[in-house]
């Protein structure tokens, strides 16, 4: 940390500052320049980084010279984190499909949807129980029976399952009866939940929220992290643009940038990142061209009829089609791309 | 609704579009237009709206006629809401002024404020026990125990009080203690939490979400007023811009297009809307001016010690110099602006 | 169009509004309904939709029943508009690799990366003579010298170039010297630069405004069209995001969004896309595989001697192995997967 | 300027960066420390700061420790400037109104609305000879003879003029017809515009870009500074927002950031920053009660007939309320408000 002192600071104020960096247990060394004189501030800056100094008479500028340690950064592990559901795995270079409806409406259609998408080459099975809807009157999911359709489905077929949680008081539930548990974007804030979450230890599905910048997001999954549980999947689904052309704003360089911060396994959401099935293929394939290691995308056995989201669920069989596509993709991917430049 | 139809619609679609109208308990009536046939579709159009009307074969669009019904709405209720909290009332024409701590973070420290805040002529005292934070480091509050504290000062200084509540489970200890809870801007979109507080009947003070339409917003209030709870306040806090200037972009616009869409009382954070003291007081000025009902100013007795947003807390004596502002700007406001164009 | 009546509507204002929509040379039929009278309005509409008819007293609401008629949309023309540019086209299912240096800064820089991007595989030279430039204190570029340069360039290795112009006054200049001409994101609302270009017929590569929506973009894009120019290649280079991780927010959804909107090429940047060497190959990619025509690259021979964008400027050798890998991905999407769907 | 030396530089490099700070004419000031030595480099940075140096091998961060000098910052001038167009004068204290239509649309229109908005008290007339439109095929405005009117209006009523030029090559007609010429969101950082109009030394109302920062917008206003011209005035007028409740999203909040960082004078354009002819009135108050040196609103004299932007105009009547309002708002302003927080 550099402090930049004000040339109007008086000695007792430059005193009670030194006081204070030594309280806090760093050093401080004075070197005069044409910028006024300048504290390089070396030791345990936690205490210290907590501190208004800005606010402190006599300082004029505050820089950092270190970047915040956290348990999700590369400074912390180098090597790429992979998160286990069930016996399929996420991160460390493959690429991992998920599929289902965007919520569970009975057995019949999540079993025939189940069924579908392990069909079309799918690794885990989606579907939500607990729906977040914006307007108090639209379908809000099944709740407990839902997520219990889940663990039959998943028992009938062999595909993990991840279903979202909104309420602390549902983790139990969520965590008894799926293999994954989501958070979804409007709960990436919802601090109780995730520390629930991270002493759990389950695997935990984060979406990015809304208006969250990629260090917004990081501290979401360190809250995770820092309850002991290292199993966090981030997922890139959009953030809120000015353009009602689509849904949400896909932030597909969002991808790349994590790789050069963390060791957690990134997937995309393509279908609430456009909100149009029409323009869910060749978002996921830009993100498997991107480096992802996962894309999640929901399916309908017949959209026209879904409860929810259902301008951007995919038929079976596109679904299907897609998947053959990003196969393709992550096998070129693999062989040709130097890993070093993603 | 207007439902037009594909020129290229088959009987049988035709026929089946015409079941699933009636089925909704709705009439539709046919017009032959250049555009293609019309439907104009009358009665009670809430199943039908649920349904994913434009994926149906033979639709080519989709026109709603009529706003959604709901009861934040100026078409439910004409008169402005009054939200009483203790002996204090928000909205219908007042200016309701709030100040205290970002949080509470001593007795001493919160009875020190409360009586300054309440010397400067504010109406209720504010105060986090529960704090949101971006990082799982950070100081998060005292909890429980600062619900208490807030207690005592008000008992002390007869200020009622406001307080920030994230967890469901925390809202019965929160209704206990203070005469208002807040739902932060992070947990707009918590609908457990919303549901929670629209059974408990207590006031509610709705942060506007970061990246929330005011049609958003005004739905998340539909979750507490759909339990029967008509005590919200609404409070327009910033949302997020690209301009790294202030820490969020303040809407100051909202309150006006609020006025033409709500009967909910609707209050201003330029605290949080700005994130430094120095912007505080021009634009808390400006939010009377545009006719907010009240203002909400974070106050500490020493910013520079401050253990959570420091840079953006008002000293007491700059607090009641505003207080003083606001209070001349709102008599000018009274007396002269007709209340027909705000 | 349809205009939906105030009930309280008199039958003046009803007799003049019908006055207005026959001036206007259109045809009115009423129809009664639950939401008060239906004017389905047909004919010629161009005339009507200037006009501000919501204003029209005893008017409740207009809605458009078709789109705006535009030059650049799929109902005027279906197969995709191949622009040529020299020997070489953009458009029509090929991918083409536009690269060079962010400004020409001297004869041999321009000539050294000129012949490194093409043995790299590339299609065209990039050189920025023109430079548009935040702080009037930096480098402006070349000028008319640097067009100068571009053409010699062209000459010597067989390139076509592409080069930005900002001042209607220049386009002369431009269209003499280099075979595509840029408009820059800043410019792209530039109307009377548009018109220039349009009356030259010389091929425009119109970039995306910062905060452009997809269809402020096709209206500019109008501007060229309508002047009896069919030549725009459209080019997506990232909007304005609230993350400063990346220097835009490149929006690869547009890509896809595009294709169901306009014949016109589609090419993508993600050197501005993103400002940071080390995301363009990972976003070039992601680029092809959405289905993008073509990718335009920075490249510079030594970065970090760069007059301008040095942060994002890629070495020649990585550019190389990046065009190896788009035409990879490219081949695969050309043969396996299906046109329909992007 | 602070430079971070990577741990692992080689003495070749150190010695080259050394050699560098040199040839551009400064000195550097070696430290050792905890994240490596430190490199304080003092002397006219300006050369130095135009290098990428962030790229030079065995740099590991350069941090600024002085802020960019510019004409436009207190730094450089810390009394308000005060730009007189004709006899009015904005800037220094006072608030100066302008009203007018959007567009010029005839002699008759004009003059009417002239005298209207001279007898409601405003300062200035503002009227659109040249109009930059989405669609080209919306209307255009009137050109030269639209400035004529503008002259002719001007004589008969008294009022100096503001009207919005695009083309540099529009500049010499604007400046000998009209007093104050306006560049408008669309043209912010249409450079060799601001440079043409820095070279007229004719005052200047430089409009915020609608996705500029507001250090986008202070460079944008040193391109005209630097040609010597010290005539400019900033007019907030809105950024994109993500909610289309509104035209733009109003940002208020730039009046108060912009007085602690320049001198030049500050107005504010609700009818653009909201869109809706009942929003202005909240709005403009808010405005000057956030403490802008002056309004500009847009008047019709039958908005219903408006060539553009009908739905934002306002017609005489409202604007002669609304400028009592301000006034009355800024004699309050004026006496009670102490200057020194705002």
């Amino acid at each position: 940390m550099l402090i930049v002192l004000d040339p109007a600071i008086t000695p007792e104020q430059r005193a009670q500052l030194l006081d204070r960096v030594q309280a806090a247990g760093c050093q401080a060394q004075a070197t005069p320049s044409a910028y006024g004189e300048l504290l390089i501030v070396e030791g345990d800056l936690d205490v210290l980084k907590r501190q208004p100094l800005r606010l402190v008479p006599g300082v004029r500028k505050v820089v950092a010279l270190s970047s915040t340690y956290t348990l999700s950064s590369l400074e912390h592990q180098q090597e790429p984190t992979v998160v286990k559901v069930g016996r399929v795995r996420i991160g460390g270079g493959g690429l991992t499909l998920i599929g289902g409806p965007c919520a569970v409406e009975s057995a019949d259609q999540l079993l025939e949807t189940a069924r579908a998408v392990k069909a079309a080459g799918a690794d885990l099975l989606r579907g939500g129980a607990y729906k977040p809807r914006t307007s108090p009157y639209s379908f809000r999911g099944l709740g407990i029976d839902g997520l219990r359709l889940l663990r039959d489905a998943s028992l009938e077929t062999g595909l993990p399952t991840v279903s979202e949680v909104m309420d602390p008081r549902h983790v139990e539930a969520c965590v008894t009866n799926v293999d994954m548990v989501q958070v979804g974007t409007r709960n990436m804030n919802n601090f109780d939940l995730l520390i629930e979450l991270g002493q759990s230890g389950h695997p935990v599905l984060l979406k990015r929220g809304r208006s969250a910048t990629i260090t917004d997001w990081l501290m979401a999954a360190e809250y995770v992290l820092a309850q002991g549980n290292p199993n966090v999947v981030l997922c890139e689904r959009g953030v809120r643009g000015f353009d009602p052309s689509t849904r949400n704003l896909l932030d597909l360089a969002a991808v790349a940038v994590l790789r050069t911060r963390t060791h957690l396994p990134v997937i995309v959401d393509p279908s609430h990142g456009t909100g149009h099935a029409q323009l869910v293929p060749p978002m996921a394939r830009a993100a498997v061209a991107a480096g992802a290691d996962g894309v999640i995308v929901e399916v309908h056995r017949r959209p026209e009829e879904a409860l929810s989201d259902a301008e951007q669920a995919l038929r079976p069989e596109a679904f299907r089609d897609l998947c053959e596509d990003m196969r393709l993709l992550a096998s070129v991917r693999k062989s040709d791309i130097p890993s070093s430049d993603a």
